[in-house]
């Protein structure tokens, strides 16, 4: 099996590479950056363009892994061909490819990719979607080479499932970023928080977060409260603060 | 080496349980409310009370695990004794000890805990204050049976490590909170989300939270932004999205 891949950003890298470990054969990588295609390409060993014209015409599989913006116009610069087509987006329903191939679906692994960090692939639960149920078994056979945690999801279903893992990957993250920041400020390694937030994260696997919640918001404890908005500067820091604090206490209210 | 527990909560279970383990007697557990000292006294095999006149005298070590808004009050009602008196609280001073007792301290675990869920105590860090060298030397021994990362520190900077530990822990859990609320509108199991919750913690462990960002807010992504808001009915919910959305990006820009 031939599989081109079009995008060669965090996902792309992290799922040609995983495909290439399971035996696929990776025959061409495109990207709109020169640079960016040619990084992977190395990686992989494979060819590379960054002309959709000079895409291999041949291969059974074309991964569509782009930004959301700009993916319905790229599908539409591709020529027609016998092989299945398939994106990897959380929030663009399966339907972006109609009218440009017949054999189309979606590949959409729920896990946050980083270029330079590898990944398990075979706890990441992939969630697909084909336009006919030949297509599902194809594409079936090809996520579970990958991964052991498959099943398949509307585009509907999808979008909301992405916007919970925005909450759960990027907002989570970011969080962190913010907690880093008030420790660098005062010169305090930030690895000491690394337990504290391994913890958090597995704690929810032997209970639902809203049993793990503890801290100053639950109780609403003012004295805490306003002691730490009185110590943030940045008026977007003291918003998140003040929001989270009142949805936490909210939360705790309806339980 | 005997010790006195005032507070029967989250933290004074495990703490109290953890020393146990190495070795250490737990002599009494008081808490205004007698459920709570009952429960912990008998996982513990030690007498309990509610009655804070009744606490034993000749204990080595007294622990204050007590919510920020009683602490001060509590502490005044405890007879002066020669034992150290030391609190676990982030965000409270050591001199809330002063002109109560000759020694004293602070012994702050930086953990989530919650009654029913054993921790490591090993790789928590532990962060101590003391009223003398003498009593910095006789906690530091105390914290060191229990965990390999003790390091002392002033009240002042302990109160910014306990803001960014809100961050760290409750609101990041919080986050999670709110990401199964939305798998659960849509009877999607929310076990779904933890290879990408634990990916996400484990990430920063070889990386900066900033390098690691992910997902449509870093480049501000409108069409997938504006879709999600579109989603969300809690007015609590979007303002969240939005405010977090915005900083993720303003801190890419400033990078």
């Amino acid at each position: 099996m031939k599989i081109v891949f079009v995008g060669a950003g965090n996902l792309a890298t992290r799922l040609s590479l995983a495909m290439q470990r399971v035996g696929m054969q990776i025959g061409q990588v495109y990207s709109h950056t020169e640079e960016s295609a040619r990084q992977l390409a190395v990686q992989l060993g494979c060819p590379w363009t960054n002309d959709l014209s000079a895409l291999q015409e041949d291969a059974d599989l074309y991964v569509f892994s782009l930004k959301d913006t700009v993916l319905q116009e790229v599908i539409s610069k591709v020529k027609p061909n016998s092989g299945m087509w398939v994106h990897t987006a959380g929030s663009m329903p399966m339907n972006v490819f109609e009218g440009y191939t017949r054999r189309f679906g979606v590949l959409y692994p729920l896990q946050t990719f980083s270029k330079g960090r590898n990944v398990s692939f075979d706890v990441i639960p992939f969630f697909l979607e084909a336009n006919t149920e030949k297509e599902a078994d194809y594409l079936k056979n090809i996520a579970s080479a990958l991964s052991e945690n498959v099943r398949f999801m509307s585009s509907e279903k999808r979008r909301s499932l992405h916007l919970a893992a925005v909450f759960a990957c990027n907002f989570t993250n970011h969080i962190y970023t913010l907690s880093y920041k008030l420790l660098e400020n005062e010169s305090i390694p930030a690895d000491v928080l690394l337990p504290l937030i391994d913890e958090t994260a597995a704690k929810i696997h032997s209970m639902s977060p809203s049993a793990a919640q503890t801290g100053p918001a639950i109780r609403y404890d003012e004295n805490v409260i306003n002691k730490h908005l009185a110590m943030l500067d940045d008026p977007d820091m003291k918003a998140i603060y003040q929001l989270l604090s009142r949805s936490i206490h909210k939360e705790a209210q309806n339980e």
